[in-house]
C-alpha cells in the first residue's frame, strides 16, 4: 500500500492504473476509520482491480461552529486498519492542495439538502458535493462506496452522480453497529461513558418505530411521538430531527408504503450524532 | 460524420475511443455555426485524434426574459458546415434528456461571475458551468476550445476546471471578425440592415481604446469616456458595460499594466452584443 499526499502523483497512479485498464474502486473517508469504512473496503476490494480510499477532513463541510478542528485525526492507526483491509492507494492531501487561494467552484444540489440534516447544517452538503466532485475527478473511479449511515449524503450523491453524467457507480453499503446497537461513527470518540450509554438510545427508538409500524401503526404522530419520548427519556439527550420520509425524495411520507426512510439526528452532550433504518412495509 | 442524439450512444462511442487510445478534442456550442465556431474546430482537428462538437442551445443559462426561444437553430446547415471542417461526432442531445424531471443539481463559480456579464444575465455562468460540467462528463475530452470573444465565459471555465480538477485542458482560441470588425456571433443574425451597420462601433472603440491606451493615455476614465461616446453615436445602441480590466480575475485595474482586458457589452437595437481586445502594455 502507498500513501500519495501529491494531487500530480495521483493523477500519475490514476492515468497508469487506467493504461493498464484497471478498474478502481474508491472510499472516500474524513478518516479514523472504524468498521463502517472497513467494510466499505472490502466490499471494493471483491468488486474491483485497484482500491483507492481518500482520507480527507474536508473544511467546506463543516459549519463555522462546528468541530472541523476537533474531529478526530490518526493517520498512523489509518494506514495500519486500510493495509489490513487490502487497501491500494491512500490519498491523503492537505487543505491547501484541494482549495488553494483563488479557489471559487461549488457544486450544490438543491431542495433535498436543505431538508433533514441540511436544515441545521446550513451548506454541509455543498461542501459534500464540491469536495466528492473534485475526488472523483482526480480518482476516476468505476465505482464507489458510501455508507447508509449517511442515508441523506448517499441520496445527494447519487442525485448529482445523475445529473451531472458523472460516469461512476455509486453503492450504499449497510450500516455498521457496535454490538449494543450504536452506529459505528468517528464522532462516538467524542462519547464519554455516560453518554456512550445514553446513545443506545437511538438505535432503541428505531427499532420501536420499525416495531410498531410492522405491527401496523400507521399514525406517523404515534410513532415520532413514542421515538421523541424515548430518546428524551436520557437526560443527556436533544433532539434535532426524528423523521419518516421517501427513501428517494427526502419527503415527508403521505402514506406508509413500500420502502420508507426512518432517520434521528440528535446531540448527546455535546456530540451531534445520526442513525436511521430503512423497513419495507 | 456523424450524429448522435443520445447520452447512452454517446457514452459508448466515448468508451470505444478510449480504449483505442484515442486522444479527444470538443467544441461545446449552442450550435448555428459561424467562422468563430469552426477555427476551434480546425484547431481541434490539428491537435486530437477525435474531434467531438456538441450542438445544445442550453436553457439554463438564459434568463426568463432572454431569447433561449428565438435563438437561431439550423442543424441541417450546422451539420454540412462541422463535417465541412472535420468534425468526427457531432453531439445533439435534447433539453429533456440533459434535465430530465428531478433535475436538481448545479455548478457555480462564485465572484468573478457576478461581475460584467454576469452582472445583467444572472443565473447566466451558473447554467454555463453546469451544462459545461455535465458535456465534460459525457465527452471526457482531452482538450477543449472555447472562443475569446466569450472572454468571461473563458475565465470562468478555467477557474471551474482548475478548482474541480476536471482532468481537461482548456484551449482560448482568437475571435473572428467580419470584414468590418464585428465579432462573429450567432447573433448577428438578429441584426436588421441598420442594426448591423451600427453594430460595426463595438469593435472601433476597442481598437479606439487600444490606441489611445498604447499612445500613454493612463487615466482610464478618460478611455472608456470616449469609447462611450462612439458607441452612443450610434441611434441603435445602448451600454450595458464598458469595462477595462484584470484578464485572470476580471477586477478592475488599478494600474495599466501587463495583459489587460478591454471588454463591451452593449445593445444594438434589441440584440445584445459583446466584443472584447487583450492589451500588452
Amino acid at each position: 500500500m502507498i500513501v500519495i499526499r501529491s494531487i500530480k502523483k495521483l493523477s500519475c497512479y490514476i492515468k497508469g492504473q487506467k493504461k493498464k485498464t484497471k478498474t478502481i474502486g474508491f472510499v472516500p473517508t474524513m478518516g479514523y476509520l472504524h468498521e463502517g469504512h472497513l467494510s466499505l473496503v472490502r466490499r471494493a476490494r471483491k468488486e474491483t482491480d485497484t482500491v483507492v480510499m481518500s482520507i480527507f477532513v474536508n473544511p467546506t463541510q463543516f459549519s463555522p461552529h462546528e468541530d472541523f478542528k476537533e474531529y478526530p485525526r490518526n493517520l498512523k492507526r489509518d494506514i495500519k486498519l486500510a493495509e489490513s483491509c487490502g487497501v491500494d492507494v491512500i490519498f491523503y492531501p492537505s487543505v491547501k492542495s484541494m482549495y488553494p487561494e483563488g479557489y471559487l467552484t461549488y457544486v450544490n444540489v438543491e431542495k433535498i439538502t436543505s431538508v433533514l440534516c441540511g436544515r441545521s447544517r446550513l451548506g454541509h452538503f455543498k461542501g459534500v458535493c464540491t469536495v466528492v466532485t473534485k475526488l472523483f475527478n482526480l480518482v476516476q473511479p468505476d465505482i464507489a462506496y458510501f455508507g447508509q449511515k449517511d442515508f441523506q449524503q448517499a441520496v445527494v450523491i447519487k442525485r448529482m452522480v445523475k445529473d451531472l453524467n458523472i460516469p461512476v457507480k455509486i453503492r450504499v453499503c449497510p450500516i455498521i453497529r457496535e454490538k449494543d446497537g450504536l452506529a459505528m461513527s468517528s464522532r462516538n470518540t467524542y462519547l464519554n461513558e455516560r453518554e456512550r450509554e445514553d446513545a443506545k438510545v437511538i438505535y432503541k427508538a428505531l427499532c420501536k418505530a420499525k416495531e410498531m409500524i410492522l405491527e401496523g401503526e400507521r399514525n406517523l404522530k404515534v410513532v415520532t411521538g413514542k421515538m421523541k419520548n424515548l430518546i428524551l427519556s436520557k437526560p443527556t439527550s436533544k433532539i434535532d430531527y426524528i423523521a419518516i420520509v421517501d427513501t428517494e425524495n427526502l419527503n415527508p411520507l403521505e402514506e406508509i408504503k413500500g420502502k420508507i426512510l426512518v432517520a434521528i439526528a440528535c446531540w448527546i452532550g455535546k456530540t451531534r450524532l445520526i442513525d436511521n433504518l430503512i423497513i419495507k412495509v
